[in-house]
């Protein structure tokens, strides 16, 4: 048995979670619904003009890794934080919720700080953020430790991480370590911009490497540069073994071998999207690496987003497991 | 008209919020339902103990001052943090509300930083506050500026300041800065314990200098050595012209002149009781400063408990406005 069922690498950063109206949005020249990248000063700015704001643990492939370790999964998460106060919540929230964290800390020194996603939360639910990326863009190939990779089931890589030159190496080094010792790579496309930016790159990286893809619907639409779902998927599906699509309210779609199955979302009051796709594969992860059926993944993914989504901020806070008893899943 | 109507003064803190159990609260060595200072060892050793913690912005009377700005009142804070970035976000929380929170900062070179509250929330909703002062405990008679003080209708003092040597020489200031103005005074508690430590030093200011006194039951028993609220409660109004007390789910007492309304409280599912005292007072002080009757600004005290006891953390999210208009008290 090998040591982790999922590593996950991506961008860590602490969320700073305030409501906005969408007048308010305009007035910050804040899109709505996607995700931006801010510089410092944009930052700074954009900080002094929100209202009080709440910092969670946020990034996320380390939301989805939180998620597997709440699950009970054995997983770990390499991102890289600074050595100051943002850095020491953002280790502890991932370790007390039982998942390895390791990586090596930016010193007191350096110049960027620990980054963080300014997300504001609109009326209806919907998140708009806005992400200093701080040191965490400057993850490379020598925080990859090889051996950690080799002891992974499954590696799950977080596409925003694309936004970041050494990051690319990053992640070959890790696919590389994974695969060598029979190890399975998945990716999330976190981001239709992101996507936009870095498409040619995510193309041979699905291609080539990629067992899993997870995307949500504008994600891969903007991937196959279609604006029909369904066309997306099958082009999708001819690249990569699993697919999981997910649709917001009307649930998720998963594809493998030639098949498509359909998974309804949990009707939910939405306070807060953040994190709704992290934890809808972390939960898919989890199930995946329990050896349940893809259709059953799926469903999980459903039950756990739903939880996400009814409360601000993109970790569990109800017990998944039970959640998942409650739905005749576990 | 004065420039502020409430200005207060306290701990300025971040509050670490988490959840656990009785059985991890007896085996971490916390006292349920109350406030322990501790020092920063204990801080590292009981943080990486406790499960995944959010940070909001907390200080028993900058939570009270918050309430009072998101109502739309004039007011100002007064408490020390550290150049850190726990300082920023605490100052950032309260000048989004529409505080003015202006104290120097304590340089980064400081061997302290900002303080936090360790926060446990039990599953009754009860919270253990595990307090590490930081440089807050180093507000000194410097930080006072007597022409904001005088500038206040009222002050509120919070009772745990007075576990620092110093600050007991700051209130002292700024007493004497806003009655030679003509302002009032207003004391806080805070804290059953933090009674017994300074109950001579609490009663020659409730005596001599205390225009209004909030306690909850416990606090005030404390103070009057006495296990009869009604004993205690009498006891206090013979020293002081108005007396709020509060008496958690029966609701609160206000006495003055001879008179004492009970104000019965909003029934409300408890989810997390931290800074249900707080905005009592902030919505008391607020309706006091509107000119509205006692009885009244007794009632809006307790509403605002409602709300704070309704979610996790400290500072109001529901308009606070809007509650009274619908409990028919604006």
């Amino acid at each position: 048995m090998k040591q982790f069922q999922v590593v996950g690498i991506g961008n860590a950063m602490v969320d700073v979670i305030s409501h906005a109206t969408e007048a308010a949005l305009a007035d910050m020249g804040v899109q709505k619904g996607i995700m931006q990248l801010i510089d410092m000063p944009r930052a700074v700015d954009l900080y002094g003009r929100i209202g009080p704001a709440e910092e969670v643990s946020g990034g996320s492939a380390a939301n989805t890794i939180a998620g597997i370790a709440q699950l009970g999964g054995r997983t770990a998460y390499v991102g890289k934080v600074k050595d100051d106060q943002l850095g020491a919540i953002f280790a502890h929230d991932l370790q007390a919720q039982g998942a390895v964290y390791q990586t090596a800390l930016a010193p007191k020194t350096t110049e960027q700080e620990t980054g963080r996603c300014i997300i504001l939360v609109t009326p209806d639910g919907e998140r708009s953020m806005n992400t200093y990326l701080g040191v965490t863009e400057f993850l490379s190939p020598s925080d990859i430790d090889e051996a950690q990779m080799a002891q992974a089931e499954w590696i799950y890589l977080e596409g925003y991480r694309f936004d970041g030159p050494e990051s690319h190496e990053a992640f070959a080094r890790a696919i590389a370590a994974c695969k060598a010792a029979g190890g399975r790579v998945s990716l999330t496309l976190s981001d239709p911009f992101c996507v936009e930016r870095h498409r040619d790159a995510f193309r041979r990286m699905i291609r080539d490497d990629v067992d899993l893809l997870f995307a949500n619907r504008a994600e891969l639409m903007s991937m196959y540069q279609t604006d029909d779902l369904g066309t997306a998927m099958r082009a999708a599906s001819a690249e990569v073994s699993i697919v999981a699509a997910t649709e917001s309210e009307k649930g998720a779609h998963v594809l493998w071998d030639g098949q498509h199955r359909p998974v309804p979302a949990i009707p939910t009051k939405i306070v807060d999207a953040t994190g709704a796709g992290d934890l809808f594969a972390g939960a898919f992860l989890w199930g995946l690496a329990e050896g349940r059926d893809l259709e059953t993944c799926g469903r999980m993914g459903c039950i756990a987003a739903s939880e996400i989504i009814s409360h601000i901020g993109a970790r569990p806070e109800a017990d998944l497991r039970a959640l998942f008893q409650r739905h005749g899943v576990l």
